[in-house]
Formats: structure tokens, sequence, C-alpha cells
């Protein structure tokens, strides 16, 4: 017997020993948490498991033993016992009791690093923590494998709604081919506001901030950061393969203007920010090929974007309004399902940390020594992520031209050299003494539409061009 | 050692050793299904399963072991070897190599029976079954949790949309408070076309018919009988006891005006067949009062019912159109969550039974002796179903009465006599000789609500009241 198999034995042996006691109704003992972070999200946690009643009766095997903060002075709205508040992290990861880390302190370190230390220390992980893990989920999953723990993020994307274990479970049965989401709720309370009353991203912002829907430094909300953080998570989740976040396209909302909102209104269309992740030019379906295609493939490229986009009032992503998330799933053979709720918000998302928490409790009393592979990330390659311009898509743009006779003429003849095929142009009114013209096309491939645009910006006639939005 | 610890010996004694194969690297072998039915949703099941590239790996360890049909003749969209097929549907839930049987022939005999052998025979169950499981769902997980099978049920409401799965799982960490879904696809569909077009029930009825969305007996469907077994079925997950159907309130679309539906779109309502489950009259909380409550008490009843309802334009539920179904979650902490998506058909439905399938796989080859929490369905107690009188809702109710003076003054008298109080009452014109008024009530009692209105329909002054709905 060689060194591994003992290990083997011995990892083996416990669960055995669990399994026994549980078969003659010896009760397993209680789940030990380490909770790292007592803010908005940790105190939701604790609340929701303290007050356990009327709940899945498994999170009364659930201990709070140790809670880490920063300051023990600060006053907390709920209430610990001494000895468990303590402000050293670190030793929470160590401690030996401790089986489940929940890692709700955000940002990127020192919470990678925490992290990775009780997963080496064989600790099962629960964060809502998307900003590590879209960027540093490549490291954490390597390790969580490798000491057969599990990393749970279902607090990571879409606030409370169960989004991440259907996606691993329920839907995974399909071959998804698009995952369409409005993941961050700052930016589509901002939108649903524009369309609603007709007013700037600017004032909006100010009073959002103002109301505390959106912060301070909105950067990460309005620039489209934290949405490309969610949709690298849901398209790895999606797609089997893991994502570089660098190859995620990123645009915010801060040139929608009012004017389009209105525009699009009139079209038949909101403007809403998307979080796309979608397979592309899927070839001919062959048992063959089809066979490496869990994890996407050179042959299944996707495409992984965060954009304003056009939306069909009759989708079903038109009419998601104000704090809201909702994710829209795609695959065969099951159709489009869709996924709505708080996106945020103490509540929801303790909700979602308590749902992964009760999954690992389930786990640990099931005391096998084989891992849930339905509760795993297992995708260990990248998906091969298809640049910008490869994309096809429709396009919604907005010109101020001079007024004179034959514009969109020149405009047609320029796009028609590109193999841009237009759906309509519209002259919709002046603006001073241009001429405003709006153009929706066909589908077309974006590297097409933009070299189209490089040209038609050298025309004599044409202005500007101040609006420039992808349609779905 | 009794008899029963030897059984439990024996009982672990199998799982260990498969505990012991997986971790030396001994491939877990097929778990072989036993499908019986190969209608649309049978067909579409052995479709999915056969092209299992690209869905989750683990599907690969299914096998397609046999399939019960009716007749071996009958041409099929599916090549199945001929061993496979039988007509003998009874020895494939007494055939010792099957692990799962697959009921998805619908109805209630022999579904019931062979699920209830199957289970004593101690397979795993996946059934798409809503009529058997509301009707004899006591039966059956009393047999399942006396033999530790599971029978899984993500198919039997609405279609693809994993809703059972997170039920059992995410959600229950919440206190639900109400379960509100439109989980019928037909009523939908004929609501979503009569509020569309303004036509009548019966011209949108025959054209469903024809276009093969309705049956040519629509009764389950336009009676609202399909939902009441589907809101049973919710109702007993989210609220963790069983259901009486008798006990479940049930009104179809048949009385639905289109007159109605005008008027509710100018009060800003759609009508929709709603399956409503809402725990009623909570009492203050109280921790003591609390720990009882996973099971509804009698101090937390229920109400359970499907009824035509006006719903506000700018509800989550408002825009589900068409064939489509939703299911609205609501709950503490999380507050709403709402699933979308296909509630039937072939592809949809296999999806489903196929969730179950991949989660029942996971469980064989965890090979715990241990049954998970998260799969099973526990309660063992009856729900506490308040009667229909004591519901408190909104009415809105039309009148046609006598074109005389003071009418709304004796209604508004009569309401008020037996506590109901009025929102609004508007003469919306006349029909012929008789004056037509719409009634909104604030919330009342529905018991006190009934009296006044028996009371109203012995006026002079009073020729009818077509119409009478709950408002949401």
């Amino acid at each position: 017997m060689n060194n591994n198999q003992h290990k083997d034995l011995v990892g083996w042996a416990l669960p055995t020993l669990q399994l026994l006691l549980v078969k003659f109704g010896i009760r397993f003992v209680g789940v030990k948490l380490g909770i790292l972070g007592l803010g908005t999200v940790g105190t939701g946690t604790v609340q929701l498991l303290q007050d356990n009643a009327g709940r899945h009766p498994l999170l009364r095997d659930v201990q709070i033993y140790r809670v880490g903060v920063r300051s023990l002075d600060k006053p907390r709205m709920v209430e610990l016992p001494g000895a468990v508040l303590t402000t050293d992290l670190a030793a929470i990861v160590n401690d030996p009791q401790v089986d489940i880390v929940v890692e709700v302190i955000g940002g990127l370190e020192p919470a990678r690093s925490l992290i990775l230390k009780a997963i080496e220390n064989g600790k099962h992980v629960v964060t809502a923590n998307k900003a590590v893990i879209s960027r540093f989920g490549d490291e954490i999953f390597t390790a969580a494998n490798k000491a057969g723990v599990y990393v749970m993020l279902e607090a990571a994307v879409g606030g409370g709604i169960p989004v991440i274990q259907p996606l691993k479970q329920s839907l995974s049965v399909n071959r998804i081919h698009t995952v369409t989401g409005i993941v961050n709720g700052t930016t589509n309370y901002i939108l649903t506001r524009m369309q609603a009353e007709g007013i700037s991203f600017d004032d909006v912002l100010a009073d959002a901030q103002k109301l505390g829907y959106a912060e301070a430094d909105p950067t990460a909300d309005v620039d489209g950061l934290d949405a490309a953080d969610k949709i690298a998570i849901l398209a790895s989740l999606a797609f089997g393969g893991r994502i570089k976040l660098q190859d995620v396209y990123c645009e915010g909302i801060r040139q929608v203007s009012k004017t389009d909102i209105a525009y699009a209104d009139k079209l038949g269309f909101v403007i809403k920010l998307l979080a796309i992740a979608k397979t592309v030019n899927l070839p001919p379906i062959s048992p063959t090929l089809r066979e490496a295609t869990y994890a996407s493939t050179p042959d299944h490229p996707i495409s992984v974007r965060v954009h304003p986009t056009l939306v069909p009032k009759a989708h079903p992503l038109a009419s998601i309004n104000g704090v809201y998330n909702a994710i829209l799933v795609e695959g065969e053979p099951i159709g489009q399902v869709m996924f709505f709720g708080p996106g945020a918000g103490a509540g929801a998302t303790a909700s979602a940390v308590s749902s992964d928490i009760l999954n690992l409790v389930a786990a640990l009393q099931a005391s096998t020594a084989t891992p849930n592979p339905l509760l795993s990330c297992r995708h260990q390659d990248y998906c091969q992520i298809t640049p910008l311009e490869e994309l096809v898509t429709r396009f919604y743009t907005r010109f101020l031209t001079k007024d004179q006779p034959g514009v969109i003429g020149k405009l047609g003849t320029c796009f028609g050299k590109y193999s841009v095929s237009l759906e309509s142009v519209v002259q919709t009114g002046f603006q001073g003494e241009l001429a405003e013209i709006v153009v929706v096309t066909h589908d077309v491939r974006e590297g097409d539409f933009r070299q189209a645009l490089a040209e038609i910006r050298t025309l004599e006639a044409i202005d500007s061009i101040p609006s420039l939005l992808r349609v779905l």
C-alpha cells in the first residue's frame, strides 16, 4: 500500500464512521461556521441563522462559531457571545474546529488569501464575492478541487435569486447557448427612471446617490464592471469553462442619452444594460464535434459582453424595472427560462449565502467520500472568447448630418460597401442646423459595421455620430 | 443485534463497498432507467439522453434499459434496441436491474400502482404526473420515506422551469409566505388573446383548440383543475405540509368576459388565472410560536386556491403572456423571486425529467446511506387550510341595475352593513335599459362580502351581478 492509498483509506474511514453513527441514530453534531465579516451581508446571514424556526430544519445543525470583524467595539445589530467575535481573521481560517468559512468581507484582499488558506486547511467556503471569483476563480477552484472542498457562490450573482445552483444542476442537462442578464440593480434603476421620467443620466445618478441606490464613486456600477464580473461567473457555469475577465467586453451606461431612450421607445424598444454570454458560429451539429463540447472548444467559441442594449418591449427582460435583477437562460431543449428577483440587499443576499450553507451541511452530513458533482465547479479549461469584431448583432446608430439632399443615400452606399444591411433609416428631425438620422441595421458583423462607420465619419456631410447601441 | 439492526448493517455495507470502489478509482457502472411511457414527454426524454454530448457529463452514466409502451408496432421518433421496448410495464418496475423508474404515462392508473410497486421494490422514481402526486402524494411519499427512495417531480409543475428543486433547497432557508403562479399555459394563452384582441372566451377557445393549444375536452385546463393539482404540489413543498386536493378552492375562466377584461384594463389591471398558496392571519411573531412553524400549524393556516384574478399591470405576473408559466415566491428575508419559462412541451418537460434523473444519478453515485434531505419530501402532517369565507382579499364586482336614483347609495349602505369598505364605485355606462356599475373593494373578509352580496341581490333595484372577481 503506497502513501496515497494510505491517505485514501484515512479519507474513507472518517466518513464511514460518521455514516455508522447516523445509521444507528446518533445525531450528527453541529456544523461550525467561521464567518469573515459582519457588514450588511454578514449581519443578515447571522440574523437568518439565529432566527431559524420556520426555516429548513437542517439549519438548526449550524453553529455560528466564530465571526471575524475589524473592530470589536463597533455597535452591532446582532447579539453574539463574546468568544465568537474576533479581529483575528487568519485564526478563523486556521481553526481546526471550523467546518465552513463564509467570506462576506468583499474586496480582493485579504478575501482572496483567506479563501485560499481556508481551502488549504480543508474547509468548505461560501462566498458572496463576485470580484474575487471573477478574477481569481482559476486559482481558487484549482485549489478547491485539489483539496476536495466546495466553494459555493450563489450570492455572488443576482442577490437572492437562485441561479448558480440551477445552472449547476437542473439546467445543466441542456446545451446552454445564451445567458442574458440584468445583473446590476443600480444601472437598471437609473435606466428605468430615465425611461419613465425622460430625464438625463446625470440627474438620475445624482438622485440615486442621494437615495443610497448608487455609491459615491459609481464607477463599478455605471461603467459595467460589476456586471462584467457577474457575467464572467455565469458564463463559466453555463458553458463549463473558465473565463478571463479581460476577455469580457465592457461598456457602461454613461453615454446613454434621454434622446436615445425616447427614439428607442418610438421604435418599440427599451434600453437596458445587458450582460450577455452566447455561443457563436455554432457549426452544423455532428456527433463527433459534439463529443467534446461540454467545455467550450475552438469550434464553439462564445462572446461575453456587457453593454447598453435596445431590448424589444415584448421581450421578457424589457419589463424588469428598478433595482430588480433577472437572468434569462436559453438552451436546448428547454427553450427560455428566466429568474427574477432582488439583486441586492441584506435579506436577499443572506438567503443566498444561507442556501449555500444548507447545501454544505447536507453534503457534510451525507458523509460521502465522493464529491457531489452537482455542487462543485468542475471546469478546468478556458472558454474561447470571440473577439468583438466577430460578433454578429443588430445596431442602432444616431447621426447628426448637414441638411443636404442625398445624405441618406451616401450613408446607405457606405454601409452597403461593407455588407451592412439596413432595417430602417429615419430622419427623425433637426438639432439646430443639423439633421438627425436614426439607423437600425439587420444582423451584421461588428467588424464590418465599425469599418463602415469609420468611412462614414470621413464624409463631408456627417457632423457627428452621437450614439451607437446594440440591439437584442 | 435485532433484525432491524441487521438490515441497517446490510443497508450500510453496500454503499460502503461502492464508496471503496470509487475511492480506488473503479468507475461506477451505469444507472439503469426503466421508462414507463413513450409519448411526448417520454420521447423527449429519450432524445435528450441519447444525444448527451454537450450536456452534464453525469448523464453519460445513464443507460436507457427498458421502455414500456402500449404497442410495439407504433412508429417511433426515437431508435431503441428491440430488447429495450416492452409492453410489460409491471416487469419494468419489478426488474431488479432497474435503478430508476421514470413514469411518464400520465393519468391516475396504472401510473399510481406502478409508482407504488417501484417504490416497494426500492427504486427511485421520477414522475411528471401532477394528477397522481396531488391526489396520492400522501400514500406515495409515505411509501417512499419507508423504502428510503426518492420520488422526484420537477416536471409536474411549470414544465421546464426549475422550481421544485429551488423550493426544496435554496428557497427553504426562507419563511415562505406566498406562492403565486400562472401554472396553466392554455388558460393564460386564452386570457392573453382575449386581452389583446378584445374577443370572447368561446371564440378564443375554439381557435386554441384548432391550433392545438387546448384539448378537445378543455375541462381540466379552463376549469382550473390542472392549476389546482399544481398549486397543491407547490404549497406542500413551500409550506412543508401535505395538502388535501379537495381543500383547494378552484374556479376556472369560463365566466371571464371581454367586458370585464376591458374594465379591468381601464382600472389598471389584467386578468390572469392565478394559483395562490398563502399564509393567512400570521400572528405577531413570537419565538415560541415560531418554533413549530416549519410545517404549517393551526396558528399558521394557509389558503390554497385557483381563480381568475385582477393583477395590477406593474406586478411581475401581469406581463407573463401566452403559453408561458411563471411562479412567484415571496418569503422572509428574500422578498420576491420569480421563475419564468415554458410551462409545457416535449423539450421543456424532458429537461425537467432529465434534471431529476441527474440528481438521482449523483445521489446513487455518492453511495451514502443517509438520504439527502434536500432531495426528499419530508412533510408528513397536513397543512391547515383556511375556509374560503375567512379569506381576506379585494373584490371587483359588476352590477346591472335599474336606472333609478339612489342605487349607488343602496349598494354602499348594504356593503357598509357587512363591514365591506369600498375603494371605488363607478357607473360605467348602460346595457340597454340597465345601468352598469363596477365596484372595487378594499381588503375584506370573503364571508362578509358574500353576505353583503346576498342581501344586495334581494334589492328591487338590482337586475343581476354578472361578474365577481378577486383582486391581487
